[in-house]
């Protein structure tokens, strides 16, 4: 299937650009009889909205999501879910300074060589705007995996700029703009995001998601395992440049005498390196994926690059922007783990455990 | 489809089980008239055959590759090549110290819990041995790549332990055993890996994977980035727990203003923390994608663990084993890049840059 | 992928109910650079519309598609294009009539069963409206066609009942209501159409689809064989029970002498039994392909059916009702056709013919 | 996915020429547990094989298939079932009488076209000699649906030439080598097809395929409808023209009072004219496929063709050859339907009815 699919029992295809229309999606493989509430996909599209702090892009769109098939009284009826969010702040903008320049570390150039056209507004279909759709496809995920297994899907910041995050607890996590899991940090991230925004710059982030109560035996060896999807569907956020397992790249200075996780009958296992997947199928302990997003591009400071006509040239982003897109991210990386979990359930279900 | 087949346009399908009858794939939708040549896709499964020095397994098998369809007069056909790999080395073995045992840091308990049912001959299905079906599709894939577009894909150990590995050049790779990319650290290598084996434990390793020639324009957002499906590539292979492009996990703690790729029109991009790849999209400049391979759970170091009836026991993996699995990854690594590259390029020839 | 996904390089993702908010689409994987027409989309769409006659049911609705995505300034950009068309005849009528009863014929019995939840307004998913989505994304398919291999799909009704329709020209087809291939038959049509709504009952119909100018080697043998796909895309519209590919069933009795068809060096194939397709391939003759549209089962004629309690019952449809729904068939045919034909035009591109 | 794999959950993906080193495949998603039987896959492979009347083509092969993977103690193990079938009457024959003549009737003109490269030796991957595999790979998911569900997947002979066969019951078919339905015909038939034979010809077959027991609620619309399934797999079997669903091409011309199947409480459906699928799922009645094999061009009489310089030349197949391949084909007919309908219960099992 062609790239804007992703799942293969349960999945979401998604389209739109930044300043077109609208964007939107279809939910294929729902399970018939989920309690759907547009409330709960309208609160994750909510935490990934910008506007909402002053460390955020101030952008006015109210992203409100139209359910348009697929319900029937307010459940699932096992046929596509199909979902639009119209673009409201679509205003014919002045896009002349940024028309035929490729934006340093951004997707123009590369758009261009691939399609050999463009449309340049607000960085179009690249733009992390599109993640919005992924939110709220995601956002029917999390119904389903919820009310079918009780699983649990969480993510934090976990690392801003040179400061990593020490989790203390998840109610934390909700009460400040950084998904920051503990208060104590909180006014040094402030001094520090209000810093670098006013050095017109930006900084990188790092993502931790734990998923709570996931049941044993999912994950499709040896092509789609579960981890490998988990690393697919994480690096296909924009920004995303890493993506590690439990212990991740520390994994490389361990011994395997302390890296491996052993097991007592009481306890079951009792140390979790592995981050729960084991063969890439799930061991029944804690997810634990961590992301690192990139510093945006987007900043007041001007880059070098050149235009459609090979020339030198500078570009600069104005108008406000995000000192650090990480911020946003945790509902879209809550989100593209629900939409894997919720394919390699009804994967298993179908496949396996059942006789 | 189901989740042993990699790829949409150009894939691959694999089968067996370390100790079965024989390991196996198909490659469908090779491209006609691509010279096959049978030593060079031999000569990957050499580098990645254990028993080649004293740091890797002894397992005697000579992994000689069959094809049994799919060419004909030494070109490909257009037709599906299948082709097999017999297990010489699958004598009736005593397994039943490990038969009800779960091997920490192994998928036994995983495998168990998902299928209910167990090929515990060495590992079955979740044995690295099944990375040997990779390595034959991805030289089939390398030569794909080669003959219509002079890629070149290439891999190195970058880090063992705590020693990292400094780039020199590309022919001392595969002139020691440690894939090292320089001869200085050859010496100290030897002796590291030593006492890890004598210590009867096992340690980790990153290898760095680098592409050369590749054409801008691959990679099909937003789901089927290209760096997306290389990082589901890499973490599908086993014992991969982290997969970074360009700078990688780096990127958390960069400012925006010295990450960003800035470009001139003489020089084109003047450096390349994204490793060569925007917006999901290959920029034309080098990617470069690191792995993180976990220390092997196989060590001489007795473990607790549970059984098939939940009962503590310990298990000890005897014979001589590998103390640094990565050392034999290069091959696996660049042959899932391969794999990845392949598809996307048939991919983007469909699609786009016609007209 | 699901089953409201048709392709694999260039797809179509549907949704939507009958009397629900709206149905559309996405397609994904077209080629940038096509230049996309909204008024080619709703002409076609207006060919399938109900109402355009007294043959027709007079259901108001204006079919009006939305583009959402996808294209720049009149052409395709390569993202994926999104479509909406809103339900404008969605009013709350009354449904207690059949809210519980397995209206015979229809898919109501099998939606219940297999979902064990119904939208049972006017057939939910299962209502042939849902083919408008088929039309629009099919119309996009045929502009990509035309452009890149001027391809031409067009379709006529055969037969009506006993009434085998002769072929005469193309230009009749359009110019009466029932897509008739000459004009002497036409009145005879009128007048047997006409009894049969009078009688409250309704008839079959045939669909002969030819297409023009497909350069050859289309199609991906064994499984994605062109001919294969077309079968799978004409049966999957409603109301179809049979497919058949040049001479069809008539080849039961026919000889290998004059089945075969001949080929010499100056008129190349000197006849068309096997409609265009040699192994799943096409030969660059034109392509037929015939299809059975079974007679509507709303009728105003009582039918014996059960209800969700399992007790007996009737059920008559009420209101005006097409006689033939074979008559609005020929823009559906055509768009499956034309999706079907796109995907294995890139597939080839990509896989074939470039060296 | 490319060509040669059918199927998304339950996968078949085949390999191999007719006069390669092997054919074979891969069942990948086969469910953990189930029974693997290899004499009950060469059973069926037997009932396929030529030369075993004096009506089918006596090519010497033994078709012994050998497993290779995905079974443990005679069971399945839930990981790809590899598979082989080597070529035995592989000897180097003299193809030069063929090696540049595009046989009428065969795909030696289209596989040129598309691929520009060809294994001429007996028809290469468009043998009918392929099916081997499918059969193999039918006999897993026949094991899969009879150990699951109990379903009963049946074939039979329906019309030879002018001869339409009269079913009388099922132990006749496997008594003659007609797989006729009845004895009394069976005489009439063993003439005709010996006086076709003498005359150096070949004549068409219809097959019917019969359903029993399988449940309800397969399918899964728009696009992945079962009878839209059923068609794609049946047409893609080489020498097939047409497929019907129930009474197929019959409805045309059939009302729609007398062609919807009502219901009563006590009977359930009191007529089958939909053949057991209604909106593209399985109703619970009996599944009637009927498929349409056309006469084979392999005979004895010249045929007028060209030749890869676009010469025009003379065709004849030398040797004994099938007057009937439809004879041989009941058993690759019950092989697809199985393959789809493995899949589809899956899918089911997967995506509804466990809540």
């Amino acid at each position: 299937m062609s790239g804007n699919t992703i799942g293969k029992l349960f999945t979401l295809t998604t389209f739109g650009e930044s300043h077109g229309v609208a964007i939107g999606g279809i939910i294929d493989g729902c399970p018939a009889g989920i309690a759907i509430d547009i409330e709960n996909i309208q609160k994750d599209l909510d935490r990934r909205k910008p506007g909402t702090s002053r460390h955020v892009t101030p952008r006015s769109e109210s992203d409100t999501v139209q359910l348009l098939s697929g319900t029937f009284e307010g459940q699932s009826t096992g046929t596509p879910i199909g979902f639009v969010i119209y673009n409201e702040d679509q205003r014919s903008k002045d896009y002349s300074a940024i028309k035929d320049k490729f934006r340093p570390g951004h997707a123009d150039y590369t758009y261009w060589q691939k399609y050999g056209i463009r449309d340049y507004r607000g960085g179009g279909r690249s733009s992390a705007r599109e993640t919005a759709s992924r939110v709220a496809g995601g956002a029917i995920a999390k119904a389903v995996l919820q009310q079918l297994a009780n699983v649990q899907i969480r993510a934090y910041v976990s690392q801003i700029g040179e400061h990593k995050l020490n989790f203390d607890n998840w109610e934390s996590v909700s009460q400040n703009p950084f998904n920051c899991p503990n208060e104590h940090q909180v006014p040094v991230l402030d001094r520090y995001l209000y810093d670098i925004r006013k050095s017109g710059d930006s900084i990188g982030a790092e993502i931790t998601l734990v998923i709570d109560n996931l049941p044993t035996g999912l994950g499709e060896p040896v092509f789609d395992r579960l981890d490998a999807d988990l690393a697919h569907a994480m690096m296909s956020i924009n920004a995303v440049k890493g993506v590690a397992i439990g212990d991740g790249f520390d994994c490389v200075s361990r011994r395997g005498s302390e890296f491996r996780d052993e097991r007592t009958a009481t306890e079951g296992f009792i140390s979790n390196h592995a981050g729960g997947i084991l063969g890439g199928i799930s061991s029944g302990q804690q997810i634990i994926v961590r992301t690192a997003f990139k510093p945006t591009s987007s900043i007041l400071i001007p880059g070098r690059t050149t235009d459609t006509a090979n020339q030198d040239t500078d570009v600069v982003t104005k108008g406000r922007h995000d000192p650090c897109v990480g911020l946003r991210a945790c509902p879209i990386v809550e989100a593209m783990a629900a939409l894997v979990l919720c394919d390699h359930y009804l994967r298993q279900r179908g496949q396996n455990n059942h006789f």
